[in-house]
């Protein structure tokens, strides 16, 4: 139960870093949006913000990876969409108001600490899905990944500035048809 | 004189944004960094931090604009290499610890005409750089346009979380391979 609402109060962050931003995501926004009383602030997160920011981090970056391993054995135009379709889907329930709550981090912090967490989230991502896309036998996986996750993240935000998914599409379009060259050249 | 004021601010509240934040980047520390006076603020800046903050996005977004100005007749290789070649500056100068202002404002800000703002920089780069490629001679030049500066954005994110320049480094060679396949094709 008690572990119930530390769970709600680090989902509740995730969403409110991919919204907002690091600065405005508080700890009463975070009470609100989930209903978590107020004395679990610092029974849960006793270093106070930046743990519960940190946490949110490790979420984020845990939930795309939990993602990605269930695509084990997927052809790499598959794995592709996949990874795509994470952030398309957070564009459409969003309206286009929301995005990446470890970039939000990345570019408002000036924690060492969390950034490093931020750092770690974008490694493992393109560890997995290097190697993904390479037993899909993509040639050059590594950097054809990094480019996957460095597009994906720019092109949401591009359609949050924008307010529409076309930039969004239009780069997942590209993105898709090199693989499909790629893998059938 | 004045005029030289207003511009100080304005270039201050671009590198702010673009190191920290939307939040963290307030008039008293775009004061300190440029040595404008106090009475500046309302003069310059009536409408207040909105103010200042649109005129830095405005700002960023005329600066990269410039540069691309500048290679009407290149190659699609050398204006990649040269838009990729403005954020790989800002990185090494700061050693991975700045990024794009406009970003930070898009992933930061509540206010709709901010938002709008930041859109309408990534909506002119991509008809500059649409254009450009488009001239010399590079198939779907539109995609790969937005393609190209949704990568570099998120290439520049990964670098600073990574404090290493590595993963923006493979994003250009991977855009840059695919230019010079697609117009030697």
């Amino acid at each position: 139960m008690a572990e119930g609402v530390r769970d709600r109060m680090i989902a509740g962050a995730v969403r409110l870093l991919a919204q907002q931003g690091l600065q405005a995501t508080s700890f009463a926004e975070v009470l609100q949006l989930t209903g978590a009383p107020r004395g679990s602030i610092y029974h849960h997160f006793p270093g106070g913000k930046d743990q519960l920011v940190a946490a949110a981090v490790e979420a984020a970056g845990r939930h795309a990876l939990t993602v990605l391993d269930g695509l084990a054995g997927e052809s790499p135009e598959r794995v592709t969409e996949a990874f795509l379709g994470l952030w398309r889907l957070l564009l459409e329930r969003s309206g286009n108001t929301t995005g990446c709550a470890v970039l939000a981090v990345t570019v408002a912090t000036r924690d060492d600490d969390l950034l490093a967490r931020a750092g770690e989230v974008f490694r493992a991502w393109r560890t997995r899905l290097t190697a993904l896309l390479d037993e899909g036998g993509l040639p050059g996986a590594e950097a054809f990944a990094t480019t996957l996750i460095a597009a994906t993240e720019g092109a949401v935000v591009l359609a949050r500035a924008e307010r529409s998914t076309a930039p969004f599409d239009a780069v997942a379009e590209y993105l898709l048809s090199q693989v499909r060259v790629a893998t059938h050249a």
